[in-house]
């Protein structure tokens, strides 16, 4: 019995190390992530139990994320075990004018395989208090988004939260598909998060022209009333990257509920590993939600946390409660602590 | 134009360092390979032109396996780009009594989608002397199957020699299947390559016991006998490994014509990559071949060759002409050059 | 609740790479280790459920420790946290005629602190079908024998049999003292396994001469004999180790019972990673017997066990019940698995 | 035949890891580069065909810099083999207020000692456009100076354009002797490269002061005005390096023809390696005026480019036409591509 | 015979790689250091004769600490012999607003277990200058703090001249113990130098706000002149850290006597390594002093030494006389030098 | 004033790692190393003082050389500092029948261009009682054998021993000219150290079949009787090296005085790192003779040292005289220490 569950896919990540491009790299870092594994983590971190489902192959390759997880902390036991293959994603980190680069190969993946039936919804949320997955995994197959719906239904059966981030990933699914599947989905969705490009991908509704850098405050709360009056999410929640270079990102978000929104802190990072920065904001959001933060706290520890989890390789947000708090306060010296 | 053309499939090859079982590598060594493509390095080495056929996806992963042929001196202008990823295989390294591990994960490969009238065959063998391929090649996929034998039809009709190393793969594909194709492709077939399972797996033609490690010359000769009474192959030739652990091996090869063996003179291997062993003896064997070394020189300098590819990491043979030569005329000392 | 218990010290294992001596090393491996997790870890390899309980202090060095076996899928609920720091043992690998060397920094570790009534014994013992432990638990402080004392006779209760690893260590405690306290405790062991130099460290009960590589079969019976004579002990298990070079050991083993002894097979092993092989002989006869094995097929599942152990880097044997198996069957030829 | 043709000097590049400085390095990062052979790469990147004209001896060191080009897709037919030893520089990584350390070991090697006559230059100038070289080839010998006059002069008789960047290395000449040389080769250059320091250093042509990070407009005007006068240069580039630290530089350049010139955007870069920054440029610029752009497309083109070269590891600029393209249109954001 | 004396503890210094935090590095990198061992360096390196004093147990990991100090030209004859372990610290490095996190494990060191007499200080002091030591030596443990007063009251007579730097270590001992230990030190140091928090935690004289990142030069010159008033120290100098995160830093310093202050240059920092930056700084204090430098060039020598202490990896300040000279005579550019 | 003197050229060793050929490795591994340096660091791994005289050029790379030498122990005092280059040599480490490979670029070096008078070698024989060169350092070049002239002509003033390591080098000297040279010099040595190629390559004296692995006793001895016929040496050291492949060496020697042989044990060894055994020999040689050991226990003594070389990457034998002693004694089994 987990508070969180989370659903999705789960991908070996093959990073070229330091800043070596693809065709210069003699090895490649090798870890795995994906956005539902990395709120998994991120929630059990912070103290909450989680659970991660997904469905993988039986193999060394799936084994290890297996084992990752749960040396992590993260609950295993509803994966569903087949398929052919781990899906993997390929990383060149970028630098300063130079974009990070990530190539997927996560085609025939076991869980874009999936079935509806394959998973005992009703077991997983057993006494659960939230269930979180993104707009990744409606997109990996036509079964898999089935699956997505049947959770939901079993989600909203046993009285769990239900949040989704967005995320559209544009290699995955064309506009209108993700549109048509994901306004099915959002009805079941109370908890809305989404980047400042997402919600016009995925909905059409539109928001603050992002390359400049500049961000408006009031085009995002339009963007999030519009979101609100559609689909009637309880809140919404829109992160907001002022992509300086790949080196240098201001970090800040809006938390949105009843017409009303708070807009956290702003920092400004030097960037480690930007991958899963969205992930770590919504595990830190559901975090300080679930232990019944105010909107205001809420979304300055997701903030904190996600601002943290620019400063470390790999996916995971791997820090402490008691590191994000640090943060949350005010502290951002950076001074060595011994 | 170049000497000798060889038509298959190269892969990514990520492989744990050191003797890391692959739940405990931080990063995997990526380097490229294909029985194919190794024996097409092997040649170039030596002083020939080859050219490398295949199909590859446009992706850097692809992009990266073409520029370190072509640095190392192999034609790819005839290598058609298309379909979604290129096959990649896992290799944990073993040691002692614990066995190197290869898990493929090449399902959808570029390669295993390539379909007949894709490669301008007659374009290809223009002026070619010798065609390769193995038995993966047609195991990849029923199209690829056919691609081989439209190869195989245009270097017959270009008056090209051809081999091919029968490489029985069981994960690729059954027994059964492996035979009633490998059958059909049999009669276009030259110069027969094998292992001492391979005779067995394919055209199930029995070998010598090969686990004990002991190699009975009498029962490889009966094996290439039959072969060449069944398929009117020219030559055949079998390498001898004797497995002592997965650090050691003797190695040796035997070369059959006419109802006459050759064999060669045997190496205690100290292993340091075991991959690629065979394609480094195909490749040995082509070069002497076409150069117009007798039976007893050929057989010696291709187990020379491969010899010295057990001592080198990645799949290619990267040696010289006058290194294999100062091996096949004795010197196996292993003193330092200075 | 778990089929086995092991109880000691997991310690911070720093390894020079390569074969560089501790005045080169750039960087130091990191992993963990120790004899009783060791035999965790290889137990839960095999499908077992295994607990490992000792004793760690709160910080980022010992909680790794904990993650890592929590991962493997040791449980780790009843490790008692507290204390100072975590153990560290040094490591610079030998080769050929340069032995291996450990440098011991564990004094004042938290192990060594712990207290008698820390642990609930009676809480961890339940459903437990095997308690194990090695003679460097009571040698490390006169408190931490005292536990091993109390956890053994709270083993006896629950009618759990009990195995004792000798592990003599003249670092940690002189013959005088180990004789004293491990004769006190030998009457709770039922399994007792030792090394050919052990049970005269331990027990003054001499062996055979061990430096010549040669070993005789009759005078390990006649330690066993003596050892059960004396102590009681159901069965004896000794390993017999032939040191060739820090590069090249014979290894199996002699399993005693009721004046009967079967002698393993021997493997000739290119050693990779010695450190841990102990122990992984431990948990292979742990887990045979617990299965039900006779003493022949125990002993030889065991030896073929600790034999991979040898090829793979750090302290635990990262094999599966399969792999063990096939050896154990006879296939040691170290063949390429595809 | 190639589009573009370079000559000079490849050398060994020899690195020490992260910031390491050279005292602490445990190993050295090994790649190959040089001014005209880092253009070489470049201009095949966009598109162009490119051959690098060099002189390297017949070892392993040499061979991989000809192989690692041809991979590349540099054409080496040109290469003249012979000579002792291949140039070494050995690189110190700075950052922030330490600066990036150079210190060569390129006496005597093959391309210094180069003797006219032995590039047959009427055969590598059949169907060029362009030849570029730079201050650096002159400087490594009499005899070296001596053939890239022969060079301009078989490129004059050929009608191929001729770019040559200045280059100025105080270690290689004093300014007298650099003046005298290159005044005589400036009649044969149609676009003269510098940077900021270069018109001083090599014409004695006084820019603005540099150390202080200020680089006024007019004062590079001028620069180029007076070089346009002296030497009848068609075209004058200058970089403009604002090197606030070795970790941030802002980065833009002009394009001088008729007394009219072009400022490029100006772009602030967080360093990863600086080096090939100007040539990475002076390969922007020749494919950019080669496929007709105007002058400020081409400066634009250019700087964008060698932007992009200072967030890459190694000499070479490995980008792609379209990343450039990208970024010269104004995406600077460096948002993760996926 | 040396110039400059320090007396303390050096420890190994375990960090891990990169920016990867504890439970995610593979291996750690191994170096030394310690604050006296630091000062150390920097004299020796700036031309000044210099030895360390230290006791340090007899095993291979203490051994290579001082090989590596001799290495630098550090004199080592006068290190005891003895005790049962090195301290060791673990390093993790920050980046942005992720702190770096010490972690030491440095109790029960030969060092903290040193007792009067051990070291012949009228020996040691024969020839010499300056003694150096830090408030931690003190906080080792009470018969520490009784070598540190034996060891000035040995300057004292000897008319050397004592610099201490307070070096407040919370995890080592209490603000209380501090104050109590230091207090009595005090009135044997000559030149006293802090941070900007030191002085609060060691005397509880109070300086300005630190965690805004804004410094007051008033507030400053206030505790300065109240640290003169009570201990009588001839000169205080003060470090000024501004951390706007662990990636950059502001750092400048005042050099206070007399009741006059001087401000140095403040420096802009890009860090790579921050660990050792006050140690660089009184290393480049001494120095400067030691030459006779008037306060203003002193100040400015320090603070430019220790600026680039903070580029390079490690402890030890691996610089030159001429690299310090050039940066405190304004060239910050960090242009490559070649 | 140190027991031993040295005197030769010191290069930079860059190797590739593991068993990389040159064209694979991405980085190169850097130590230092060379005949007569790494003689002087076995001598004073034994418990004598020895100093390395040289000549090395002003930089950092040749500074590291020195202050690695001087970390272990070994004195640097008498080495004249000009030049404008340290040797190098690039290292491939072989493995079973592919040999190791070294390429050297050390023409140039500044030690080649050495003069006489340059070293006050009146000053260096101060207190010495042995002096030691290789043949490699008048191979250099004509100056570098007056200066060796003229080494051994003040060693001789001052009643120090002279050895000399024959050590043949084909790429630097003819045998012609190595003959004329070292017959010069071969009547001022009295201990003359050879292996079994040496002695013909040098002095046309001719010894017994090397690559067919097996030695001869007698005709060894026939060698070193010739030697001291012709050559008046007192003692004649014969190195005995059984190449059975670049993995696995047999390893003994001979010491021959006054008409008499001394055989040492032979060891079986597998091979870390070759480079250096000779040397190790010698030092150990020279260590075991200047306490006054018989012929038979001295070349047991230096047999056992560099028996253990083999299996510690880089030129210096990093071992303690404990180390060798033990394995002198017969404990060749590398059970691990702890």
């Amino acid at each position: 019995m987990s508070d969180v569950i989370t659903f999705g896919e789960i991908m070996m990540r093959l990073a070229t190390p330091g800043f070596l491009r693809w065709n210069q790299a003699p090895h490649l870092e090798l870890t795995y992530g994906g956005g539902e594994a990395n709120v998994a983590v991120s929630c059990v971190n912070y103290g909450l139990t989680a659970d991660f489902v997904t469905r993988l192959p039986k193999n060394d390759m799936a084994q290890r994320a297996i084992n990752e997880l749960r040396g992590l902390g993260v609950g295993t036991s509803h994966i569903v075990r087949g398929g052919e293959r781990i899906g993997i994603y390929f990383l060149e980190s970028g630098a300063s004018q130079r974009a990070s680069k990530v190539t997927y190969d996560r085609a025939h993946s076991a869980i874009a395989e999936i079935k509806p039936g394959e998973v005992n919804w009703d077991e997983v949320f057993k006494g659960a208090r939230w269930f979180h997955w993104t707009g990744i995994t409606p997109a990996l197959s036509d079964t898999a988004a089935e699956v997505v719906e049947e959770a939901c239904e079993a989600a909203k059966k046993a009285g769990v939260t239900i949040s989704a981030d967005l995320n559209y990933r544009k290699k995955l699914w064309s506009k209108e598909k993700a549109q048509r599947v994901m306004s099915d989905l959002a009805e079941l969705i109370d908890v809305c998060i989404a980047n400042e490009e997402d919600a016009e991908s995925v909905f059409g509704i539109k928001g603050a022209e992002v390359t400049s850098g500049k961000i408006e405050h009031r085009q995002y709360e339009e963007v999030a009333g519009k979101l609100v009056d559609k689909f009637k999410f309880k809140k919404v929640a829109i992160t907001l990257r002022e992509s300086h270079s790949a080196s240098r990102n201001g970090w800040s978000a809006m938390l949105y509920e009843n017409g009303k929104s708070c807009f956290s802190r702003k920092y400004d990072i030097t960037i480690v590993d930007r991958v899963g920065g969205g992930d770590s904001f919504a595990g830190g959001l559901i975090y300080a939600l679930l232990r019944g933060d105010d909107n205001d706290k809420a979304i300055n520890f997701a903030v904190a946390a996600s601002c943290l989890k620019h400063t470390i390789p790999g996916d995971y947000n791997r820090v402490t409660l008691e590191e994000v708090e640090a943060l949350a306060k005010g502290d951002a010296s950076g001074r060595v602590q011994r």
